[in-house]
């Protein structure tokens, strides 16, 4: 599997008084697409492994707006492996509205047990390794995939 | 304390492509004035009493939207205490810019204790008395409340 | 056509830290069915209609929850005609997980021409009667529809 | 006027399943921040000049997540301009919670009169350079901006 593709449509509430998806919401498209992927490989966000729970906090998220989209658009979002690490994943994106490229993004997550509280009662999260039920199968993914910079 | 009065800006993400604010951006308005009556009060929304996390899951919201709010506009949210029961709150809320009413709301939350993990695994929510720290402060606000500045 | 069936899956920025579903959502949730059943009688919740733009302000929204929903829950919006007035609809809610209720709700929406400047210089709403090619469908469906309580 | 700073407190809504702030609200958060910037220029993210509809739609935005923001942490959000062209303005932002380094961004804006309708009927950007009222403000402004207190 090198690339994942999923659609959504443009809802009112993704709206903005400019008439277009505010460019906040793009962020959602990404990770709800990033988060069909990892289902698409048996697995999802928040999963409990080896009896702890593993979680993706976010590193660093971007992205470029090539066009709007608007109200009832249908676009598909298309996730990749832009770079696998031992403990992160960096996903590209690509949401495009038919033919027309809407907007390309990239999210560097980091593989985290989540659980336990810290000194301050607050809950930790531990970078640990990808397990390797997971790594595998995005090891299967190219590094870099044509026509999705980083 | 009978009511609190907290204040708040319109900002662009509230508003959607009918160049006003979005119809469920109301709830998030109304909430954040609960909580801030919550600290007001001396106590959080989500907080730690006699070794259990305590929260306030909503059973019921409702709006009437009077007139639209618009970016950069300074609302005021009223909040006071429309029903105490043992085990829930009701919240009032009125929506003000400047005069003019925009909004009138109200909130049921009940008191919970969440925490452990169901048969399901998922987290517990046990409806409990309101704490009596707070519930004696409650008691205090009048179910009616008119023109009581704060 | 007696009511309209959409589905969706929560996805995580629906949830907050109590780990499920934020209240706010459900209105969102809500309003995406309830447009989507307008795109099956074919037309939207803003359209072109004899030169002006006509669109639905709420008038009022109305949730009740009765079980909490959670990430990757799939959910089943089911809207119907709860009332129909000359100028206004109101829309019914239910939303399950398989069998089980999640929220009941209930939207009151006010057909409106959009348009042109008001003396403050923001755009006008003003309430027409919903066009014939609408209402004739609407009236289709029944005003009250078992086991959707208003 | 070097920087600008500007506070808000996490609120509920704010927060997802993992207990901490949903990393789309970071542009939520520096969008408000640069806006507050803009007010206080004595001008609006969407303003009247010259008879036409000044706008900053996005084309990029970026962020980085330095650690966690929770309920109710006071953030403070520092904006100041990170690049300077005719008609674009890159935001630079920096969120701290106290002395906490939470996250940094930056979002790229490009100056458009937002009017008239194209041959598909939508609402037509175009880019414009900045008005020179806010234009000589904004030079004013170092391009590199190190610890100025506001």
């Amino acid at each position: 599997m090198y690339e994942h593709r999923s659609r959504r449509r443009v809802e009112f509430a993704d709206t903005d008084m400019a008439g277009i998806v505010h460019f906040s919401r793009f962020f959602v498209f990404m990770e709800a697409a990033e988060h069909a992927f990892l289902r698409a490989l048996g697995t999802s966000v928040h999963f409990e492994h080896e009896g702890r729970t593993i979680g993706w906090p976010r590193i660093e998220a971007q992205c470029r707006y090539h066009s709007p989209a608007r109200l009832d658009d249908e676009l598909e979002v298309v996730v990749s492996v832009a770079r696998k690490g031992r403990r992160s994943v960096t996903w590209g994106f690509r949401i495009l509205c038919g033919d027309r490229l809407v907007a390309e993004g990239r999210i560097a997550t980091i593989c985290c047990a989540i659980g336990g509280k810290g000194t301050d009662g607050k809950s930790v999260l531990e970078p640990i390794p990808i397990p390797s039920f997971l790594a595998d199968q995005l090891e299967e993914a190219p590094r870099v995939v044509q026509e999705v910079p980083a």
